[in-house]
């Protein structure tokens, strides 16, 4: 299949882009891109394409841009439960304590989770996952976390892996049984890690290799925060994850600087996320690691905070930027990664150039599949979406509302 | 039509709300609403209207939330031309007078909209204002403005009547050729008023009454702004207006406050629009006025700038506030009055209620129309929407995506 007339076509070929390298996206005016199956065959100017695949069937789209399709690359998507009462609570100025005494925060949708049949858990994710198909993102990381007790997680790694399989949407899942500490173990923080540490990681490890032995690893995640997990617990599970063979990433820096950006780039963690306090030493060290530097605009933007992910300094000490949504039932229920465009141009202070990549071919990297998707070249997936603007700049430049038209899935096309 | 078992029926009955009343919902549980026509006939509870009228053909939306449309008082939603390079110069540092230099800003688009035909205007303001639809605006106040000369208005209001009658979202010209100074008057601006004042508003008076002898007469509105047009100017323009029988407008304190607000009070305007630097005495003023606040919480969001309309202040002095969503290619591309909800509840304090009584019931009464739409009571047009939510508070909770399921408009069904 020959898709031509691009008005752009926004390749963002080559390495994931560090520092000020971010934003060059590849534009080949009037584009065409060859796809063959599930694979992207070869990509250049509709002239050309056209005359040396004469007999290729066609997908017109003129006037509009085509790009790699958006990868999400930290998530909360997969809760049952409903937090929509506790936002008002917090609107009419209850305080933090009051809404958990009403029974909100956290622990509530880790109650209703927990409750959820495998079923109800499915169809309640499957319809966010939809969403944010149709606004584009191909393939997006997932976490688990609120389970925290061994069979309410693995019931939800299960989820994540049938609603892979489902798809079109596809998941990367990350186990996050230190999300929080579960409410058995409430004041017995270094237990609840033991606990982790001891059976639930060597669980996950058996049970991944008995249900999904052909599947990409999970990530394992921890969220690194005053009050949450300290510096030695964040340690202590990253390392024995580490030594099972799981791939690292980490909650860091998010309200308070604890230590958890340099504990990423010590243990080599795949990404480093959040990153609101993060000093300018830290900012430093990890400019210099492997480590991709995740920023989270949503979530600020949903608590109506006012400080973000010094952005410009990371990349201007050379840093992997990319960007993720953060959808979660608490701080931030959006499944748009255009609108997280439209966050990290006015907040991060991006060109939509710039935060277009960080939201592809770098989001790719911070959950390590850039080798086969985040940009359009030959080998590569053919996860592309299709968008109904003349300019590419029009992400950013326009917030609140969906401009995909139509999303294309290891080739398959599913029209928005 | 009987559309019944809707989660929660939102009528908002009842006069627009003022201060402390506002977010007065009117929710009826499990409810139900009888259409006849184009016109509500009777809104009740589901198993009270079953029984009274058992012979309706029914649209069961169980486990979803049922509203009257939403209104959208304050948009610039037609115009011709691409700004989206000026939004990329403007991240990179460029300042306002690079861009101008550079052929951007507001002339930009007047040049490009003059140069459009009433086709291409048309074409382009079509797409936006089907967005606007698609997201639950069942009817907008839409502006001219981007003419700036007697033909281009009349082009534009020409447009607008079209598309009107084309629907299926219903409009409320404005004309608002006291937009800017037009570029052939620069420096020259009490020439231009005059212009305005002597020239345009008779004849946009006559033109109307010859095209539109049988619809709700255009709003007048000006643009009162330090650098635009003094108060002395709009003072001008609006008596004038006035006199010849035209519903008054204004754009007031946006940036700073020259008196926009205690003239839209003296002149018994509809609405006052903006009111970001208004003083605690203009509040007072307003706030005992007949005249609506309009709150655009986008134009800020755009601009990533961090002062907002002291909402709570004015609803405190007992005023009538409303939102919109300001649509426009310089400051706020953004067709959803959902997204206008979502920074209502961050950056104006309101509560999910406030902010959805705020884009219905209150933003009709800004386009005078309050008798006719903005709620869900026997009599009244049959614009309604349906959202794909258990519970209102979603509303404002959610960001970035659109909820809507389907809209009815004049008693028509739109599934989106």
């Amino acid at each position: 299949m020959l898709i031509h007339s691009a008005s752009q076509l926004i390749t963002i070929a080559g390495a994931p882009q560090r520092g000020a390298e971010l934003g060059r996206l590849g534009v080949i005016e009037d584009g065409a891109v060859l796809i063959k199956g599930d694979t992207i065959a070869d990509v250049g100017s509709s002239q050309a394409l056209r005359t040396q695949y004469p007999d290729e069937s066609t997908l017109d789209i003129s006037g509009r841009v085509v790009m790699p399709g958006f990868v999400d690359p930290h998530t909360h998507a997969i809760w049952a439960g409903d937090r929509s009462a506790e936002f008002e609570m917090r609107l009419q100025g209850k305080s933090y304590m009051e809404i958990m005494a009403a029974g909100g925060g956290i622990a509530s949708t880790v109650r209703a989770t927990r409750a959820a049949s495998l079923k109800v858990l499915m169809n309640e994710t499957r319809q966010r996952l939809q969403r944010m198909f149709s606004h584009g993102t191909t393939t997006a990381e997932v976490k688990t976390g609120y389970g925290l007790h061994s069979a309410a997680e693995l019931r939800m790694l299960l989820a994540l892996l049938r609603l892979d399989l489902e798809g079109p949407l596809e998941i990367a899942a990350t186990f996050l049984g230190a999300h929080a500490v579960a409410p058995e173990y409430q004041g017995r923080t270094d237990d609840y890690v033991t606990l982790v540490c001891d059976t639930m990681l060597p669980l996950v490890k058996g049970w991944w290799h008995n249900h999904a032995p052909f599947h990409c690893y999970p990530f394992v995640d921890v969220f690194c925060e005053k009050g949450v997990f300290d510096l030695d617990q964040s340690r202590r599970i990253l390392e024995a994850s580490a030594r099972l063979g799981f791939p690292l990433k980490i909650h860091a820096d998010e309200f308070a600087n604890i230590g958890g950006a340099s504990l990423a780039v010590a243990l080599n963690a795949i990404s480093a996320d959040h990153l609101v306090a993060t000093s300018a030493e830290d900012i430093q060290m990890l400019a210099q690691s492997n480590t991709v530097a995740v920023a989270l605009p949503c979530t600020p933007f949903g608590l109506a905070e006012s400080h973000y992910t010094p952005a410009r300094e990371i990349l201007e000490a050379g840093g992997l930027l990319a960007i993720a949504t953060d959808l979660n039932p608490g701080t931030a229920w959006c499944e748009s990664m255009q609108f997280a465009i439209a966050l990290a141009c006015r907040y991060l202070h991006l060109t939509p150039a710039q935060a277009i990549a960080a939201a592809t071919i770098n989001a790719a990297a911070a959950i390590d599949r850039s080798d086969r998707i985040g940009s359009l070249e030959p080998g590569k997936q053919a996860d592309l979406i299709v968008l109904d603007i003349p300019d590419y700049r029009h992400l950013g430049y326009r917030f609140g509302t969906n401009l995909v038209q139509t999303v294309i899935k290891k080739g398959r096309i599913y029209p928005i």
